[in-house]
């Protein structure tokens, strides 16, 4: 059978991502939110994806280590973890206060300034209410906010972006009870719709040019809702056949 | 300090993702890489995603299943499976023979006709291989291929789409030894770009509307290379901690 060519370029993309770039290096105190609403014009349903990294910097989640100290890192890493599921010589895989699983309890090395290491945010999903209020506050508009951070996985080498913090979109778009394509009731019933964002908006950040955030463009209006990651992403042990 | 307003909409948008549409329902034996091809222009260093299922279907990986015999989904899902991980219930997690750890080893029961599941292709990156090449032929582009699917992670709720098949995109983006933007060296090395294409497009393809396939466009020209994902994701048992 012969389908219309061209057919698909005859309607816009149905999502965009745009690197945030140009903001400075961000330092304790520094309001984050702010410089993020100014740095470019948003409409509603804009998705606006941060990275952990900054977002604790500006925070002050930065602490002192000492990188000849193997103990120093590894201390840090066990006072930052509420249950350590693995170890392989300097990896430790545990679990966060958040219930994040991931390696060396979420604590960041790389674009930190030397002798300095970022912890996760104390509250990642207020954090990212924080930047969505202040954004709505200064342009009007009702955006969602991802905090994104940098995992690993179990059984797949690589690591991908996930979210460990939201506000304004739901975290899991629930398909329960919907219908697929040919009538019958969904087997797949909910998709983590900001892990998938945050590793969309990984692709145009990178990992090596300093880009802290960007902005997905196009997402349907009801993606948007209150909720956040650690109440509906962090499963529970009881229901976890890993932990 | 003050970022200059409309600073990033100057520039046009880093990614792009256009759910491809129109495409009829699949049958066993139909020609999918052309109808691919055909479907709409493409230019080189696109990334084409096509869902597993659609693969499937064309390669005629269905087995006829009787919904109301609990064992003999067991059974099937056993049979395409080379190690059982944990049971729950009906939910089985097992390694397939590609290396893949899922539920259900991958067997879909959702968009597949009534009495029949969808195995995962033999080869999915061959299946990848085979369009890209089909796309090149056809149009001239060289563009990059990826089997997506839709897998539950352990640790997190929900579902996100990953890789499953790719051609002509490397899908581990290697940055070991690449200066951060404070130029030391990444802690973070490997990312698996592959998956986070996969998860991107399926925003825009979602999982009622029948929409089976998406080009994500503005990937960057470095992401272009040989290289499968069985070989470059799937985690060895000796280096995994989780199996």
């Amino acid at each position: 059978m012969t389908v219309e060519p061209g057919k698909i370029d005859e309607h816009p993309p149905d999502l965009s991502i745009r690197a945030i770039r140009g903001l400075p290096e961000i330092r304790p105190g520094d309001d984050l939110a702010g410089m993020l609403a100014d740095a470019t014009t948003y409409e509603d349903h804009d998705v606006l994806v941060v990275t952990q990294k900054v977002v604790s910097k500006a925070e002050g989640r930065l602490v002192d280590i000492d990188f000849d100290d193997p103990r120093g890192h590894k201390a840090i890493v066990e006072d930052e973890s509420v249950r350590i599921l693995r170890r392989r010589g300097d990896l430790i895989i545990s679990e966060t206060e958040h219930g994040f699983v991931c390696a060396n309890a979420g604590i960041d090395l790389s674009n930190v300034e030397a002798g300095q290491a970022a912890l996760l945010p104390v509250d990642s999903d207020r954090s990212a209410r924080r930047i969505r209020d202040v954004v709505r506050a200064r342009t009007g508009a009702e955006i969602g906010v991802i905090i994104s951070d940098t995992f690993g996985r179990p059984w797949r080498r690589g690591v991908t972006d996930v979210a460990i913090g939201s506000a304004g979109i739901g975290p899991i778009l629930d398909l329960r009870g919907h219908p697929d394509a040919l009538g019958r009731e969904m087997q797949v019933t909910e998709v983590a719709i900001v892990d998938e964002l945050a590793a969309a908006a990984e692709l145009a950040m990178g990992k090596s040019a300093g880009i802290p955030a960007a902005v997905v463009r196009g997402a349907p209006a009801e993606w948007f809702r209150s909720g956040g990651v650690v109440d509906e992403i962090v499963r529970s042990p009881s229901e976890d056949l890993f932990r």
